[in-house]
């Protein structure tokens, strides 16, 4: 579908900059890059104390990525035109000039070979540059500016780790809160303490061994009022939106909404969320929420809960078998500096791609040239919580 | 990202017609109803002697899709005009006149619910009548087309079912080859003739029981030339594309990659595909395919293998509480007729996704205005085969 | 710019139909083919008398298009499901089945000879089929809905001719009102009656010399509020995208918005339009409109005021100069039945793509799944009429 | 029409700088800072000896735009991936910090008022500093880019200058080429050195008068390929893609294609252009050119002339009537510094739209994700020239 919201990013991981147009946000907004680095930050996995987590790659050291706003902000609020954001890669200057070593050993898992056979490469670095997961801070930065529009409306998006390197933690009896609450204040993002205290373990153990780890990377959306979204034609479905989003995130192979493959074994009278009254007697709510907050590709006012799976790390100590394609000869797969693991970071990027589609998505609902202009508006949507939707007697808001 | 191919579909499940429109694909195709129709007989779920599978609703006996050509071809080829295709739905005249008493009880787990309070529907029917499932068969249809092209190319999209209602079918001895053969023969489209028995015995238990089921299916590509799609920015990485258009598939809550939640738990030395010398000794190829056919969200030769995760059918004899909008009273959901289990058919709805998807990444990796244009090009791209990529003295075609 | 709205159209010329699906409407307009087959007669130059105007191909006396509206519409209401639109050809049953001499000789000024170049055609009635402007039915039939829309909020679009075939009518006395109430009483859709009787007797004449005539249409639109399309990226501005709309109606070569060419003639001083204060003394109004309705891309709550410039019709009876690609030869340009000039039905067509340009940007100010839902927020914008734009001691409209 | 190629700009006329990326250029072309800078400085009216021509603006002097490439070309060649640019405001240093009166009073003919009313800006200068034709110059740099690539199809794009403030030049007596080459040499960009004179001795007296002046320019394309663009749908058609593009220009308010509205008044039999055999007697060719290089919405194989009426200058030394908008008294609009003509500014800028339109297409028609795949594909299209296309016993290339 045609978006309200467009955005470009570009840049290579060790070129001069990441850049970022986003186009199509409406004027009013305030923003600052003070609303944008703490998310670059926490892509870098840095903890509060500003050190890389247990796994993260030494060059989240090196760098602490800081966003310039070129364009569309001015007096500290965004102006209706198109908002530029630039992000000098630290690194850079440690490579310019330098001579680099042609790549000419594809390494498995990662784009090295696809690309080259794509583009014509003969150096896979040309493909590497760009596929390398750097990319993904300049994502960051322009889902930074849609979470701050979601947060003038009052929906949160925030993200846990739910499994590392075959450690799953068992979450159930947390409240969605909670655990976002409890992630903020883990290392690896994992709720439970228990489970993240194992996963650190095997992280060390994996590393030991020159290994790396995938994971199970959950990204939940509260406050998502219903109507985002459409059944009407399949690319407004929002279902299709938001795990098309997360599964162009380098890594991410998966994606269910709710417990999707759970629910696909279970009988369908156990498999649905009953509709009920509020508490209040006048609206709805839903004891349930298996469906994950989406209905029909509408998101139907419950909280929207996604599960992402991430594949390890493609970049092993371990020799992995590879061949030369200059000359025809097996060789093992070089290793470029990595993490042993980037599930917890990946879920900041999971973050920025829910944040930029539901942003899309609820400009699309509201319309909207100004914040001025689009608060009434949702104000005005009575039915924007589901605990609002007229039951008994309103048929004046529904039509024909 | 903006795609080579556009379409569009409508029509309502009880109304007179689906159509559809399919703009960009190149003059030159021969295109008649015979290309298509065999399609929506799958899709409808008719084996082989013309009867619904078990679970299939009833109404897949009263309708026999046909598709009509109504613009985009003469004289039995594609002109590269848009191709215009109509089903007329024959179940509308029992319809048409007929007092129908609204619904104002929403479905746990339709659109219902959600697609009233978004488009302020009064009768809940103006949002089931598009969400319903009917609506694929207009897709199906544009994707026959997609499949026809992908064809000329040596691409081949096909699909089975892996597991329904809780039973599983072990499948790893089978080659992709032999478990799109073994489909073709099942009624349930399993490839294991005895899960399949399994399968349709836990079926009729559901049925008796008034309950419904879901599953999984899996869609596979096979003779994708690498080079499609692409790392360069987040919307061109075929990842996202494909995943993305499966969950847009009514009912489709989980994708996956290759497989994506196991490989989530494994150390990176097995999780990844080694790249090796082809037998030819000239070119490339993969003893493994973890990766599903696709790294760095390009297509890297291998087999696509797409997983998605269905719910059961929302529509049960069971009672599920829901409330009645009018009144505010608690209420059971009503029931519609429905499938049992809409997995067999769902799989050919994947099918139609897929190869809508890889249509549009072959016509961009080709351009192409028409068959004559796009076919030497093809055949000078020695390397869309993988065992044809060069290894060994063959910069030239790399550069710089 | 990605539109709110979209829509696609197929079919050809002698095919069975037309076919439209415009998908993005809003919910709970009505809608009838009522709505639409008066627009289908105007644009067949069917005065009202049933009769075709001066100039109009016989072919207008065979076809009364009628519109069969398939989906999207349930008991009179658009569901904000996508509207498809079929139109039969009533023509076609005559030329099925009847064998057509292939067409070997390019028509100079048609799109025979560049078609063939670009799609691989040798019979050139591949290109002419679609290329022919009997697509324009499906165009005007989109059109007619976007209009409906558009008459909701007060907006109305119209059209009349200025010039044909060398004739132009001097208008500057008439008000733009007066203007499309004098065209809808003349036959070619003149205001002015005297030169509407010459170009009549132009007409008669030229027909006479077996020639054909151009002339210049213009499309307006009273009622636009302020702030429709935008400054603030290229493809935001209205100018481009109402420009570009009428560029793509076959044989429309030039487009001014007001009297561009004249403009750019005058001194800056005499060039733009005033701001006064309005007869209230609390709103503004502008004097002249220069402009056309259009200031920085965006509309200015003037009239909108566009002029076409349309080539002759390229059939000519007289002969033309061309080549048979089969032998070589030279050859003179075959004749098609064709109008001897098509300007008073290609204004409709105008409107028609004026607005639904008009009604893309609407849906786009005012977001909106539903009339129920725009109808307020249109409310709302006080200042969507200039008039009503506050001055003086309002700041809290503005921000910061 | 969904676009191969995209981009996005931003940056503010005093804001630290101008930002673009462009999406969807193929690999392996040659690029460097140097190629888009002379474009830059053409754009800012800069001569050979560096100072602006007589009309342009003073801030001409301070500025001479540099561009800095940020992402997408490796090693000197094009990567595939997105290409960022930017340029820094050098003025932006000047008015960092400055306290700027707000501005109140909304100057007629700028976007000031509509785009206060459209966003809600209080102060004037939000809506003026994207509205600025400075806005522009990110627009040339992404078209310089353009303009290389398709140099490397032997593609060319040049302007002219044919009007300024009512002084015309007359042309006909010279080549396209003679026009572009003497246009080279003339400060105004007027390839008549007559009338050149003319057009400087009107500036002169127009800038004394306190005034401003508009103009025609004429934007050309040699050397490109028949068929580009389509017949097939309405926003395919090429005619209303360049049209739109150069109707986005600032100030442009017209555009014709050919001589459009000349021809409008002429006989069918005097409109279009006949197509003969070329000289080698093998191929075709067409003795005139009325239809500017397009019929059906295709490129032709001959040289696509546009031409686009450009508005004076709104900001003007001579009081124009406006309202102040805080206190609703009468007042005139203020003047802020700006040039006395812009036409042969924004000849530059429509040749980066055409460019950009004409790289959009032709990788429509190549596919193309290297130059080393697109070059082939070009050669193998013996009819990319009109006079090979393929007469007289050449069936083979078309279908069916």
């Amino acid at each position: 579908m045609s978006s309200r919201l467009r955005f470009l990013t570009a840049g290579e991981s060790h070129g001069p900059a990441l850049t970022a147009i986003l186009e199509g946000m409406p004027a009013g907004l305030a923003l600052a890059p003070a609303d944008i680095d703490p998310d670059l930050a926490r892509r870098q996995g840095l903890g509060a104390n500003g050190h890389p987590y247990p796994g993260a790659s030494a060059r989240m050291g090196i760098e602490h990525d800081a966003v310039e706003i070129l364009g569309g902000v001015l007096a500290g609020l965004t102006t209706g035109a198109p908002i530029a954001l630039l992000v000098w890669n630290r690194d850079h200057h440690a490579w310019k000039g330098r001579a680099i070593e042609p790549l000419g050993v594809p390494r498995p898992g990662h784009a090295d070979l696809a690309a080259a056979v794509k583009y014509g490469y003969r150096d896979l670095r040309l493909g590497l540059e760009r596929a390398s997961a750097r990319e993904t801070a300049a994502r960051v930065a322009v889902g930074a500016i849609c979470r701050k529009l979601l947060a003038e409306f009052g929906i949160r998006v925030g993200s846990y780790v739910s499994a590392i390197g075959g450690v799953s933690a068992v979450l159930s009896a947390m409240s969605l809160e909670e655990r976002l609450e409890a992630a903020a204040a883990s290392d690896l993002k994992c709720p439970n303490a228990t489970a993240a205290a194992k996963m650190a373990a095997r992280l060390r153990e994996i590393a030991r061994a020159g290994d790396t780890a995938g994971g199970v990377l959950e990204v939940i959306a509260l406050g998502v009022p219903p109507g985002l979204g459409s059944h009407v034609h399949w690319d407004r479905r929002l279902s299709g939106r938001l795990g098309g989003a997360l599964l162009s995130i380098p890594g991410v192979k998966g994606v269910e909404i709710g417990e999707a493959f759970e629910t696909a074994g279970r009988p369908g009278s156990e498999a649905h969320d009953e509709i009920a009254l509020a508490a209040s007697g006048s609206g709805l709510t839903r004891p349930t929420n298996r469906a994950g907050g989406l209905e029909g590709g509408i998101t139907n006012g419950q909280p929207i809960i996604l599960r992402a799976a991430m594949k390890p790390i493609a970049t092993t100590r371990t020799k992995v078998r590879s061949v030369d394609l200059a000359t025809g000869e097996t060789k093992p797969a070089g290793y470029e500096r990595s993490d042993t693991c980037a599930v917890p970071r990946a879920a900041v990027v999971g973050e920025a791609m829910v944040s930029i589609v539901l942003a899309d998505a609820l400009v699309e609902k509201l319309g909207g040239d100004s914040m001025t202009e689009m608060r009434p508006r949702y104000q005005a949507l009575r039915h924007m919580r589901l605990e609002d939707v007229p039951v008994g007697g309103h048929p004046a808001l529904f039509w024909p």
